[in-house]
């Protein structure tokens, strides 16, 4: 299949030039001025728009089985509305019970995950630990091309990794040459919150941002970087949503630590009072953890894009609709934790982030896009636009725009975190394998299981600087 | 008794004038110019030197049982030793057994302590939880003046408390406005670094500081203050040793958290050379917890005293002698931590901070005595120069030298690690409830069991502005 | 005269305690539990109440003349006013015109304040160089007991003090043992921007926080820190109304440096939507500066004086009418900038710093007078209850209430930015120079020339930290 | 003319792969695996080796007229020393003097630049202000491919940029689009200390770093970094030597204001004892503005480069020989400021910085390249490995060894600050627009004149942030 994206003006992380770009059999097979459309070619007129590499979502979770239901997004839907908002590749977490092998969950979720439109990768959770935990990671990372294990931080009782599961796992990581990724939350703290708050009474969503209040993520977000920096790993913090944790991610990184930091189109765009919504469902709809957090927070997050201290954003696209949401109508730490977001997160970022002089086209690519395939390992097959690349790509129509609403997302839940908002700046048309599957602002052609499982190689470069370092030290530190 | 001071100059935390000192039957009865002798008084001549308040050693553990063995210094030597240096009260430690009743311990330890010389008082550990721990803190601090509890966030497999039980107790503290305190490092962390290190051969002393980086401290440092901060309690940071641990308590009192820390004496005096001296003894000798760091994180202490995010100096003084030392021959990790200091902190402090242009004299009196008797209630009993207060007061020298050696000290342990050190500025007259206990430089009058257990009162001033805090917050947080 | 202040509850700097106060001839004579009334005292009921060093405003403004007026508020009706609010001290300045004689100047305005009801001193601004002000500097030291020089950085074309400036008069400050204030803008950076916003036909009071943003404070405060830093001497920033000055007084703290930062009532209550108040009255009497700010800046105001990073609070009170704002009716800038506070600074901050459970008690007393009096050195004299201390006291009701208003303060001029504000906790009596001048709330007995000029002796105690630390660092800089 | 380079590995800012490069006429043909080479083409083997974009030196100047003599390095010799060293591109100064026609300077920088051997462009400074300087910078932005003034703020009574310069100057790059850059030290302040000490005695070269303490470089830093963020430019402050600097780089970025930083290879390497080397010539040899500094700094600006807070590495490149040092031998403040070093930059930074575990490869090659061409538009020209770029390249042999000395460099000066160094990593080939003007690390063919002037278009994709950003704000600002 060929296609000829003419007259746009590429945009790429550190890059702006006027160029076609050519596709064939789902790979990038040139890029330059006028270039000969094949016989065969579709051609997209990009006139007056930005061609960019397609957006990658690190951070979702399809299907999920969580809190006594399942997520109403599948693979299918999940992916394809991504597909419509100019995403062409997540990574979805592979997340064992504790005890549950974490090759037979792998294999589950890739089971799930055949369905699939576009492609995707697995982080895999570790949520326990003994010797098969150790043996597995090494398999995974082997054979599997899995290059990152997710450690949930809250969670007690259920999927709380302790620090020394933290430990063990880390140092697993620094062996394998792959990367932890952590949920920030300190779950005793916010355990203790939770029964305080019930036993005062205060059993609605209100509650919830009160149960995990900044110091909660900010400790977490210390704790693991300060394991991760005296192990040696690099570390990657999930869903970043204040400047608490901000500030531990920059603390480190002024130091010379590799620390990645992670925020949501969500955590950027809303804030807390959504909790305080006299409608009890439309409160309940916000729930997610962390929580959204106030304005100033919100603006940390902004700047924490601005300076480099964050490098990529996401979306936690987790769903659960309104009748999953009322399980905990009367108790407000069973409402199932998530919000949607996959089909909005460029437009959103895009509007108010270009639009509003955040930040530039080029950082733009890099936070939705670049930036997460060079930390775990994809770039440049994903993330770039050059020759030999995965032809992923959006046509970005900057002046059209949109009014987000449930009634009109492709999304498979019935609300919307962002309903009413208008964006200026669309996916006018999305290529994801070289295919056109979303045409024109309106047309969304996925396929059923057409996305493939991308494998992501170990050792990410950072780790060469991390064993050139440890040797460093090694070699002053124990003269006597 | 009767003892008048003189023609010094009085220095207090805040002020220094020319003022002659009356003390009768134990407290201070005058302050002015000119006083008149009474018949009775023996008088002090102190003039061209300083009267001050007897140094407050926050943090020390006179004959401890601990790692196999118990600390030479008992509670008698240990305090004569701190009335030769100018200390005329000690805050010891309470340190239950896991599953030990507290107030067992405390009982222990109130028998072991009838013998000193010098007024003191406890704080009491929480190692452990149950229901009668929870009990034990309320009659602890009902009805036996204990207002701050010590929890140990190393030590693994002994007396490390986990989240759930700082958390517990931190909430009980609240109930009972009682301080937690915190000795901060990641016992998860130094236990796989010990394993670690021997793993690789590295048994020696040398090995010591590499199991517990600065970032272990800073890591345990930020998870109890956003403990602290989280639930509503002040929180005090024992013997702070480096910029990592200081720059978290400095993040949280810029925004306006009650934390208070404390350094020691021989963290900002010594650096971690010491472990890799060949002499195997002499670097056991040094090795206690934090350990010693290297100069920049001592310049670091010393401006965290000088901006007054550290407020106190103790000395954490454990001794351990040689033979003693020698149980970790073979193995690092079994080499008994703690070294003393009870005598000299006062005088190093003072010639370094003094003499070195590094602090006022007003900075010195509120560091070494002042400020932890207000942290801990005890002010102005404790720490003050005003009709009224304990006669605890040392008459400085600021011209004479002493060289301090484990020759000629008074202290009950076979090494110094200030050895050779040369002070300007020193001890020349001590009085201990109104009683003329350091003579001249020289004559050591301490009776044994003439000190007393001082009582400290819950709710300290702080609680009060936590509540006024807590009710304005929750005033607006709940609204829907 | 002698008064007694019986059965209160004294409050200062660092302590809180029953006693009862007995003044005599000016001065404190007695401070303890039942004093004995002597025959001829008066007595005051403080039962229930708070007796407090009296306040301390290190900033005021008195009768100035200022782009062409003169503020309205002369130093007899202003410090009335002050003494009404619980303040007995206040700290004006001189402020030569370019060009004229320190001397001149100095006696002009001794000559203005010789009505002043209350005690009052005077910092001097340096506001043109050559030798005679040199030497005049050194009279004011040596004989006049002046031992603060101000330096406004802002006001181009008239009396800022430029770079060469800045270093020749902070030198003579060294020698001298003054300590240098600033006034913190970027007088360039205003001027250009006051020009570009009057091109642009932004002539409103909305044009004038856009013309002094809080980066050109930050500059100021940024310059002056280093400068002082550089030349070994202490520094004081008055009015700090923003983080980003904040953030450079902290820095330096940080790293032992001696600055101090001063803060007004009025910015740590409004903001700056009171510029884009429809009636251009209203707008225009908020004129001052620098500007009130954004909400975000007042909340780092607070944790500046929670944390000790700012010290000192004080009003700028310098008064101008209705018809005196309006002279900048076309042009922002010829608007005169100042506003009023004497009055409610004791209120206000109580209100919202006591009651609003951000500072303690003993805080407020430092922040109010305490701290300001041992900077300037006239502590203990001033900000002190003990005995020979003046007698300048405020008992203070913590219960009742108050709502303030243009229509019923003292203070000369037509506006109060604290209009409709009700403040629980306000002064119930005041006593200057021992004697009973604001009596339950309602009766002033306010002196016409009561007030006494205070002398301030040079050489405050962080000289000898300086002079020690320089001393060092030059024995080990130049060695080759 | 045609080179292939066959068989290494190519690394870019953010990629690292194994491609051969084909280089036809000056520029870059093609990038891929096992190219074909052409019949006329020479044949580079590069196995085993790296094949990166050729060093940019964004600071030298050569053959400089400064105190008094001229630089003794000429266009031709100093660009053909770079060339040895892998370095392609130079971006040099110039200066007019006070008074002197901006154009007029560059007509005479251009003149003597025509003998470059490599590419080179400027940046031009701004020592003066008045109608014609504004004039100038247009004609200089729009017709001549500057896009990048120059501002010292030392060397007061000579080139000194004064606040009201730096406002003029600034506010005319933002009309233009061009960058302002600083040379950041408070001159007040330097002439000052400098006045300071020679009174005192201290003549020689000892007295330098004193004259001009970090704080010095900190204020000017914070100055010119705030009057940008005020106006609205960005702001790049080249070598930045101490922590002070780096630091308010840091906090400016941190709020997404758009500012850059450069540091020298001699800043990350030599530290301040060079000045109390007992060897006058010595010592001299390291004068240098601002000067080095201790190693608490150095390990600060590999933090900086580490953390992206400094994006550029240059040299200063300004020689001046013994003879030429020695008229300052009575006066330090007479010895020509400067130090050599285009030729061992990479080298240098590359042993200390890859080989030492502190940067990965494509950082190295981002801090030696890319992020000047990118900050000062000149990427993908320049900086790039891609089709069509400039065929500068280097060929780097991560292995081989050399140990640098003046006895053996290209540079024409008699003293290398790096003597005796060995570095492993050396530059094998150096490709200067399609040239082979460096083989196997020892044979020269630099060709006097073959450098071409490079044109710099203005609007660097900064600009257009900031356009959006402003109109954001001003949109919400005024309303009334």
């Amino acid at each position: 299949m060929t296609i000829l994206i003419r007259g746009g003006t590429v945009v790429t992380h550190d890059d702006i030039y006027r160029a076609d770009v050519l596709c064939v059999d789902g790979r990038i097979a040139a890029v330059g001025v006028d270039l000969e459309a094949p016989a065969d070619a579709e051609v997209i007129d990009a006139s007056g728009q930005y061609v960019m590499p397609g957006g990658i979502d690190p951070h979702t979770h399809m299907q999920l089985p969580f809190m006594g239901t399942v997520a109403s997004e599948d693979f299918y839907t999940g992916t394809a509305a991504g597909l419509a908002g100019g995403t062409t590749t997540i990574i979805d977490f592979v997340i064992p019970n504790p005890g549950q092998p974490l090759m037979e969950a792998f294999e589950t979720w890739r089971g799930w995950a055949e369905k699939a439109a576009s492609d995707y990768a697995f982080h895999v959770a570790v949520t326990w630990w003994d010797d098969s935990v150790h043996e597995d990671m090494g398999t995974l990372v082997r054979e599997h091309g899995v290059n990152s294990f997710k450690h949930f931080m809250a969670y007690k009782n259920a999927i709380m990794a302790t620090d020394d599961i933290l430990v063990a796992s880390f140092t697993r990581c620094l062996e394998l040459g792959a990367v932890p990724t952590v949920h920030a939350e300190n779950g005793e703290l916010v355990y203790h919150m939770q029964q305080k708050l019930l036993a005062q009474g205060l059993t609605g969503p209100e509650a919830h941002p009160l149960s995990r209040p900044p110091q909660v993520e900010g400790e977490a977000a210390s704790r693991a970087i300060r394991i991760a920096g005296t192990l040696g790993t690099p570390i990657y913090v999930v869903h970043v949503s204040c400047r608490d944790a901000l500030d531990e991610i920059t603390y480190a990184r002024r130091q010379g630590q590799p620390v990645y930091g992670e925020c949501l189109a969500g955590h950027l765009m809303i804030d807390d009072s959504v909790y305080r919504n006299a409608d009890w469902a439309k409160a309940a709809a916000h729930v997610m953890s962390p929580p959204f957090r106030s304005k100033a927070h919100q603006d940390a997050l902004w700047t924490g894009l601005q300076s480099g201290n964050l490098q990529t954003t996401a979306t936690d696209h987790c769903c659960f609709c309104d009748d999953q949401k009322a399980m905990g109508k009367d108790d407000f730490t069973k409402i199932p934790n998530g919000t949607a977001g996959i089909e909005d997160r460029m437009a959103v970022i895009w509007d108010e982030g270009v639009n509003g002089g955040r930040i530039s086209m080029q950082d733009f690519v890099a936070v939705t896009s670049t930036n997460t395939a060079k930390i775990f390992n994809m770039y440049p097959r994903k993330g770039a636009i050059q020759e030999g690349a995965d032809a992923d790509l959006v046509v970005w129509d900057p002046s059209a725009t949109r009014t987000i609403s449930a009634k009109t997302h492709h999304q498979n839940v019935d609300f919307n975190i962002f309903e009413g908002k208008t964006v200026r700046g669309i996916p006018r048309h999305t290529i994801s394998q070289g295919k056109w599957v979303w045409r024109d602002g309106q047309e969304l052609h996925a396929e059923k299981g057409a996305g493939r499982y991308i494998e992501r190689p170990a050792y990410p470069g950072v780790y060469d600087v991390l064993k050139k370092r440890a040797e460093r030290n090694a070699a002053t530190a124990v003269e006597r």
